[in-house]
């Protein structure tokens, strides 16, 4: 018998494992390992430091073992894990090549940057499974969209229409959403590259060679350090947001269908009742719409951290961290849950669009 | 001597009498005058009602007054203003050519698309002055942007750049906005038409037809309707609040460079207290600031609209009806500030700095 | 014909003419004036000011008409409204009295305290709106309170119940409200008086006696200056966001047991639609969950608020002005459709629950 | 060498061991244990089960080992984690007296009642804490309490006054919030039940003795069954997010004072960076800002769920349990963090202030 979960319990309901996995604290490492290697590599061939120092520092970025406990601490007095953290990597590169780890970088490159190459691929994860998604609804609509259903506004019946009809209103959003998410990657994927203020002063001169070495390193576009220019991570907030709100509509719309007294939609299986077996809950439908009002919300304190004050802002900049990852994790679990409601319900002709 | 003002006295403060205008009573009633008008020219067009009701609702349109009593009254009752406008219109128009009026359409397409007509305008505006700030900003930076700075991070002095580097990370993000602005616009700007569900079902097989002809003559694109699809709407207030939240840092930064015992910024004149004399208050830095944190809430609160019950949400309807204009001249009065402040700002070298 | 409305017609649907009325510019300058009078009058008694002075200000206060013009320029220009109203006031005054006018008081003196005037007769008023509506609750409980309803969870049917169980719910919270609101009026309904920087500095070791002699006057408890403690406004927009929940959430219940398949409602009339003459939709159900959601987002703006810099912060300060009048309005407007909402419906015994 | 951390690190810097551990899968599992024991011991008292079943479940409950893997699975297909969670306490109960466990209670009866137990505990840690703040202020101000600082308004100077002015101003906010957390306790714990409605009606006309003698053996306070009033809830949400503002608010302070500029207060200790060895940042008074706008945005999110349909929505009660255990945690956080900056910091006399 299985004693204890290692995630909170929660998180079966509105988690999700694969994208949630980019945010676990060996994912955030591992991108910080790839981030300093990238530095290194780019400054070697900059000639900042030397080739020895970048396979050096290469080579121990791939089999780092941090001491945790220490990443911990330093995390809780210096407001940013990087400072202990490249401490103890350069106590593991040694001498003489320790002093050539993120020479020239400060920790906001290596947390943004990090952050950036997970993004990556929750972009790639979002946007196949809206794919998915789209395609699941298009293959609803071929089986069940000539069902007569009654149209609905303001919570009473207006005049009959089709599944098709409704159907169409969902996948429409969606396929904007779909565009929108490839139309903001090259904007979002962009390398952070400044450096203590941001200038890239402390790498002489080399700056923007450093920068467009580390990027094609790291498959990342290039733009000049935004250390303090919080409008792409709100942009992408903005997106996620967007995109649950859309399934939140698409979740309210089968759970108000799915009444028993309306009975347009039949679920395959509902949550169960501890009190009363008859019942079969819209549990997928319902979470859909805790997820869109839980990520509006979020998006609302997201946005707050959008006034940084001066070169970095500790305050708004932690304040990220709190939200966005969150709000990632619940958009990936709207489409997951999403796409299970769909792939497991039907329409059901309804009498009252019949009369 | 004025006994009173036409608006809360506030508005002086965070408002924007130009974006305001545009969500006046009667500018609403305006466009929605428009919107009638289009739909009976591209009906006529269509051959739905006869040329001679067209050229009669026409007329009526451009002259109409309407009960604004009654219109109150009825927005209080249908929850929307239509049924008494197009009642009061229909009367208006008289025998035979009063049936013909909104015919096939239902509330949300007029209302939905007289605002579409009137974000057009907003957008121009938005885009001339940030337009205008930018080459503040540029005129900022060519007169002062050799000053010596000290950069900030964490609320710490950390090492000295120039006044240009500052800006610089002022003008990013407004040029993304501005790049965004356009954008977006061509996917905001398009015609609500659907009918009762959205369906255009009433339109006896025209729909299409009708929506093209009356999308040609406001100006508008075209879309299927989009009633119980609010991403757009969502979308421009996520565009707003990256807008007001970069103006907002500049805001917080400026106010911060202004303090006295930093000083880095001088401010052409000061906002006075009733107590202290002596004082000069960074008020437009300020609104700024403040101007950030609404909008950024009102953002959180609009996503809420997001989900839409059914074919139209009375409830999400009337929740967006009470924010996006708020939000909207918030970021006008934010630029319209923001210009104001760097237009009369300049910067005083660090002597920090200089050490 | 009437051609126009002094108000935005909006808040024909979501607003409320006897509470907004206390956010007029009128009332706003008729409760600063009461301040300035009282703290005229309470320096008289501690001898800060001469006896004819304090008449002399009284007197004009009593009749004082303002150049509107300029106090919305002083406005735009000190961030706040008073230091161009005292100059205005001095004015009237004349010599030799001119100079006792506002001594030793600042901005945020008046301001606050003339706020706190406002929101003790708000209180007052929702005070009796709230007792209005539960008894209502209660005289719709005694006739309907036997009809069969079936209860709902997770928006499937559940096991039947009576209107009476339902109403139970509805009311009790509504109660704990009205205990809240008792409570806390003493709380918030406190003097602010200060000075420049919150000492009572200015007033010469009278300050004490002069709050406590300004507080008798305009019928007020006492408290140390709070000028940047915004926890009672805090505090103020945490129930009224509590208030406007419970009954959005009524709201919601009735927008459902409203609809044609469920029909445990009706509702005495339902709004019209332009295009559907049918339907009757439960417009102040909609309304009611409109506000509440409202209510809830501008709560969390308002306390973004609280984090109010140093001993006067200008942008939360602002924030506060946006937000709190527009939640009073709401969850004012919010008790009076719910009482109609209330007084007009009726119960209808629920077949299913029959069974 | 460490190698992994139980728990994501960025609680580290804005998460609570103490108080996160009330949140944990252990804590919820065994309060769900105390409230199905507590039912089990009340409902033989009342005679509805016999009392060998009783004694047996207590002796399951103080031992229970849960299948994790399986709970989660109940929850992400019920919704809610008692179905299952029953189930196999009904299995490890046994014949004869499986059938008695969770007799006439819902789902939420446990989950709620099992989350005000936990409140429990955490209002007596957030009391204490407070009570130790506001020692450790009292301590700050008699030793510094005499040091001459330059008040500032509006981001400016404005005039001196003393380290013990500043201190009072946030003490006098502290004080009420411990007020108020010893008046809302007696509100905020009470037993939760209701049965599957939340009439009591499967208790059989034992409901009320039930629940009486439920209340008295968890040591809660009664209230009639609040499954769908949310208030309290929300009303406990209200004073964290107070609680965080006033914490927010004098890390802001702090963070201003502690500029190099003004150097009117002195850290023991700061954050280092990784690349300014020269820099001391103010890092716990950034994260109480942090904390302070996390929880206000979040406090907007909750009151949403104020909304909440019906006789329970899974969409509302889901949300709660996104945000309400987060806002827990980081007020508990904000506690720690302001007694150990308040501990460590030492006001320094303005040069500014003496002149």
């Amino acid at each position: 018998m299985t004693q204890t979960l290692p995630f909170p319990i929660l998180q079966a309901l509105v988690g999700d494992e694969e994208v949630g996995a980019f945010f676990s604290n060996e994912a955030e490492l591992s991108a910080m390992l790839r981030v300093e290697a990238a530095l290194a590599e780019a400054e070697a061939k900059a000639g900042l430091i030397g080739e020895e120092a970048a396979r050096r520092i290469a080579e121990v970025c791939e089999s780092f073992q941090a001491d945790w406990t220490k990443l911990a601490e330093g995390l809780a007095r210096d407001g940013v894990i990087v400072p202990d953290f490249v401490k103890q990597l350069r106590a593991t590169v040694g001498e003489p090549h320790g002093q050539s780890v993120h020479l020239g970088a400060t920790s906001q490159d290596i947390i943004d940057t990090a952050l950036v190459l997970r993004l990556k691929s929750v972009i790639e994860v979002l946007g196949h499974r809206l794919d998915t998604l789209i395609q699941s609804l298009d293959g609803l609509k071929r089986r069940d969209g000539s069902a007569r259903l009654m149209a609905h506004t303001r919570m009473q019946q207006a005049l009959p229409f089709s599944a098709a009809d409704k159907i169409d209103t969902w996948i429409q959003p969606l396929e904007r959403h779909r565009e929108a998410l490839q139309a903001l990657a090259p904007r979002q994927l962009v390398l952070q590259l400044g450096g203590p203020i941001g200038t890239r002063g402390e790498l002489k001169g080399h700056g923007d060679a450093v920068a467009d070495a580390m990027a094609e390193i790291l498959g990342l576009g290039l733009a000049p350090s935004w250390h303090s220019q919080r409008d792409r991570i709100g942009e992408f907030g903005a997106f996620l947001s967007l995109l649950t709100g859309t399934l939140g509509k698409i979740g309210q719309d089968i759970a108000l269908m799915a009444q028993n007294e309306v009975g347009e939609v039949r679920l395959a299986s509902g949550g169960g009742s501890s009190a009363m077996p008859h019942k079969s809950n819209p549990v997928p439908a319902e979470v859909l719409v805790t997820l869109a009002r839980f990520n509006a919300g979020m998006l609302g304190t997201l946005h707050q951290a959008l006034v940084h004050e001066n070169e970095r802002s500790g305050a708004a900049w932690t304040l990220e961290w709190m939200v966005l990852p969150q709000m990632v994790v619940s958009s990936a679990a709207a489409l997951s849950r999403a796409h299970g409601l769909i792939a497991s319900m039907s329409f059901v002709p309804s009498k009252a669009a019949e009369k």
